[in-house]
């Protein structure tokens, strides 16, 4: 089920700016036995998203109905997809001095469950630098489209994908964490990738529990020298990692420790 | 009008992945005195880009057949859309193996004139480095957007764009030439910017010509040593330039030399 500005619909406005120019952002949202556990979340990061792009905020409550209306037809599980554009726009990138932003919300299953622990394969696809949109979740995905096909490909569960510099950033769907001396880090998002909003709950319970590592460039050649890896998004919460391009990657104490500390704070669909 | 597909259509899916992802390109293509004169550019171009996103070319005959179709609608000047996604694709950024491209072909009228120069600002919002997507006309169009915001709300014709190493690599809807010494230089466009359809003929046109200096980094403070400047895209063909933040810019014989130029090879559309 799609509901468009609340109707529901199945099309859009060809003259949509998401479509023509993806001047607009999205937020996927897990649902979980019938709730949204962190729809708060990701409400807050799209309100932050909107007014870096000067789109205007459509209303937390408007939003909220639309999800509402959507858990009417939603069984126990699933994905909640919510979509802002900023609306109709002619030709011609200057955004009209009064757009209105669209909203699209929908409602998917789960993506089919993968196994137990994930193997990963090293996109040759690198993600670019880019300040001005670095950390959100836009609508210009070009770069994980392209990554998401390498991993189809060659057949990994998921690929890593680098920038220019050879630093690991992210996965092409999930953010990455490692285990480093007793500690977890996970790559800065500043120039490219997206600030999850899993990521940003694991940064949290990290640090009262002592394992705070921060944010910290992680460099190709240093997957070599990791204790852990693990993977995470909101749809799939926590995902543990069993090889890097073919090389074991150990799923540990860290890891088991991380997992349990989300449980705890109420992220109960880890796998 | 708009032609989804062939057909007449105001809306398109909302699982276009076009929308959703930015999955897809387009191309601006002038209309002049009822004719498409660089049609033939814009597809190579189109054609170029599908084999770099592994998009399924939906054939020359049938793109040639929607611009047909809107030409019988057309007046003598304006402005071909042809925008191709990966058609619809549920969740998920992997490109579902069974895609099919998706044409959307709409016919526009010519932007408001701007005066016989323009008046440019530099604006803040730099311009990623994504040698994936680099010089494609992609759908992801968010720096462009926030760029032209900046331009129309300081009141100049158009905003130059800096990449995040102070180089001008063109502005949020042209391309850009330099005259330093009596050759005609342009930034390349292998990191980032757009690989312009109108910047590939004037490249063309100056070898011969013995103007052409070819593609060169353009830094931002290099801008104070240049002799002349001038913008293009396909649409307006030529754009003198008339000032750079308040100083001014001279528009002299080379220019007039490239407009020459560019008349003989049949773009007499300049402004």
């Amino acid at each position: 089920m799609i509901l468009v500005d609340g109707r529901a619909a199945v099309v859009v406005s060809a003259r949509d700016r998401g479509l023509n120019y993806g001047d607009g952002l999205f937020e996927a949202i897990r649902l979980h036995a019938g709730r949204l556990p962190l729809l708060d979340r990701h409400l807050l990061r799209l309100a932050a998203g909107c007014r870096r792009l000067g789109l205007s905020w459509p209303g937390e409550e408007v939003l909220r109905d639309d999800m509402a209306a959507l858990l009417e037809q939603g069984s126990g599980e699933g994905v909640l997809r919510l979509l802002l554009t900023r609306g109709d726009g002619g030709r011609g990138y200057a955004p009209p001095a009064d757009a209105r932003t669209r909203r699209i919300a929908s409602l998917h299953e789960l993506p089919p469950p993968a196994g137990e622990a994930l193997s990963l394969g090293v996109c040759t696809t690198r993600l670019g630098d880019s300040p001005a949109l670095a950390g959100l979740k836009h609508l210009g995905r070009l770069e994980q489209v392209l990554g998401a096909a390498e991993a189809a490909a060659a057949g990994w569960d998921e690929g890593l994908m680098l920038d220019a510099r050879d630093r690991v950033v992210e996965g092409t769907r999930h953010n990455v964490f490692v285990v480093r001396g007793g500690r977890v880090y996970t790559p800065p998002v500043d120039r490219c990738g997206v600030a999850g909003v899993m990521r940003s709950l694991i940064l949290e319970v990290l640090a009262p529990a002592g394992l705070g590592g921060g944010e910290a460039p992680l460099r190709y050649h240093e997957l070599d020298e990791i204790d852990e890896m693990f993977l995470c998004n909101a749809v799939a919460g926590m995902r543990r990692v069993k090889a890097i391009e073919g090389r074991s990657v150990h799923s540990g104490a860290v890891t088991d420790r991380v997992q349990a500390l989300l449980a705890e704070a109420g992220v109960a669909w880890l796998a």
